[in-house]
């Protein structure tokens, strides 16, 4: 029987939901409004753009930063304030690009367990006791690759500690807007502002191809990463942000925020129900929103030896080593990204993974 | 008498050049084409791009990185080259944001005497006897400050040293397709394509806002540099990519480049004549195209102080010190770039210049 290969692998929007006649026509109005300034050298971004996030976030465009993705932003944070030996704290899973920039560095890399409610407290306190790190990297919603969301309780507990302690927090929160179920939860950054380098990006809500992230945090600390990043590219890449900027100043990017969640709340609901059915030997997490369901192999499980498998059953999966700076610590670790693929679909992916296990 | 501000400080192409019109409507062809390709993620930029510039060069798309700006492939070069304590050669006086970004990866700067035809090469024998440089970073082309333009004969020299003790030529290109007179002058790269990184961009040819520039070079290295940029932001912004394809598939850039020919041939001729009537006691190089001509300012004069006069005198001056690593060479040079002032306003600012000396 031919069937269609299903692909477990990247954390990537269908191709069908990006809004391309808006962008079409937002890109435009842009170009001809403003067009000696979106072709022309820029600093620091587009103006209009870092004044409508500001307006978002209730601050001066002094306290953003915008750049070709918020990857890109955490490179410069992390060429900016690390040094070989310093000391890093990351999630355990933590975003596998994430750890490869913080690595780079030469930064000594420690991972704090994630619990189904944020990190594991006692012991963050025991490493913070041993050494203080120069920054912890967090996506607190909807996480990379577990799917789960620190609750307020934890959140203000670890602010309480960067503040205490004097580390930066690099909240990651890309997914925020994309929540299915459930109610929002402070970002951290709304809770210690002067703390806490908040990175958020256009990627999830609108395209990725346009490549538009921002960092919002104290002003001082945003013009040296601003001149970090003058210095290493002069300015961002403009017309996009003309056309992302005319793209929420006509308010379509909270209509298109709701027909994403419509799309994607299904899928979320397909892969958890799939999971139950077939596969209730193993131990997952439950998100309310995002791109990523963590789940847990039953024990005796090998995701290298079963990504092999998986191959000839027409299933395509990631090694989930690459989310835990000791790759052993993730043998049994498995992501599944659910917002490209159908109900059915996802539903058939897991009962083929089943079949493996 | 109140007198318009005349800026001899960046280097920018005035805004008029922008073929506006054209850039909206490749635009949204290119997003109308292929919308899911451009808005999506990609680890390599767009391909029809790259495959449009592999003809130009006549290689294959594997041998090409296209980024968000050739300083930003700068940068990753220098990132993955070099490390603290490797030696790295400039030319001196050289581009002021290179030396900036070689700095950053504490690699150790010698800089190598610019005569009228290219650096002095006893000295650069001299210093490759002493220590062989992991690189060595050239504008062979009109160049960024001194406008000169290196000779055949010693680009020959220049690769077969480079082969000889086995460094990377990183050959910076931009200015390359606007020679406004004489011949043109095989590339480095074309001497030597297995020792040469060659860079170059749309900025000075088309628009800098686009953000688009390119790497030319052996594929395995350009592998390399590939995944370090995938590593660092996933892919480049896409749609611009897909407009500057469009523009050059529909061969507009070519005329393009004549047009701005035709704008900046007099301004250069302008400085030249000024500086003649105005200064014939400075010395200055006498470039074929590019954005600048390098000015040695007469005995005794103090670029920092004479800075400060200008003001005064409705005239913005560039602080030459930032041109050579270490910066006491640079007090008596003067960068003036010449492409985004008309000729009368080039005349004008050359003879406020004269009445300070």
């Amino acid at each position: 029987m031919a069937e269609s290969i299903i692909n477990f692998t990247r954390g990537i929007p269908p191709a069908d939901v990006f809004p391309v006649k808006d962008l079409i026509e937002c890109g435009e109005a842009a170009l001809r409004r403003d067009p000696y300034v979106l072709l022309q050298y820029s600093h620091s971004g587009y103006t209009p753009l870092h004044e409508w996030l500001g307006g978002q976030y209730g601050i001066g465009p002094d306290q953003i930063l915008t750049s070709n993705s918020s990857l890109e932003i955490f490179s410069f944070i992390t060429q900016h304030l690390l040094s070989p030996g310093a000391r890093a704290f990351v999630e355990l899973p933590s975003y596998d690009r994430a750890i490869t920039l913080l690595r780079r560095t030469g930064a000594e890399l420690a991972g704090i367990p994630l619990e189904e409610d944020g990190v594991n407290l006692s012991i963050l306190e025991e490493e913070l006791g041993k050494n203080v790190p120069v920054l912890m990297y967090v996506i607190a919603d909807f996480h990379n690759p577990m799917g789960v969301t620190t609750s307020l309780e934890k959140r203000k507990r670890l602010v309480a500690l960067a503040e205490e302690y004097g580390f930066w927090i690099v909240e990651d929160a890309p997914y925020r807007k994309l929540r299915y179920l459930g109610q929002d939860v402070p970002s951290l950054w709304s809770l210690s502002p002067a703390r806490v380098l908040h990175m958020s990006s256009f990627s999830k809500v609108l395209s990725p191809g346009l490549r538009l992230g921002y960092v919002v945090g104290p002003a001082e600390t945003i013009a040296s990463l601003s001149q970090w990043a003058v210095d290493s590219y002069i300015g961002p890449v403009l017309p996009t942000q003309g056309m992302v900027y005319e793209y929420c100043r006509r308010g379509l990017l909270e209509s298109n925020i709701e027909r994403l969640k419509q799309v994607y709340r299904p899928r979320l609901q397909a892969v958890l129900s799939a999971l139950d059915k077939y596969i209730p030997q193993a131990t997952w997490t439950r998100p309310e929103g995002g791109f990523f369901v963590g789940v847990t192999l039953p024990e005796g499980s090998d995701i290298v030896s079963l990504q092999k498998q998986a191959e000839g059953e027409g299933l395509k999966l990631t090694d989930g080593r690459a989310f835990f700076p000791d790759p052993a610590d993730g043998n049994r670790f498995l992501r599944i990204p659910f917002c490209s693929l159908t109900p059915e679909e996802i539903e058939e992916g897991v009962s083929r993974l089943a079949r493996l296990l």
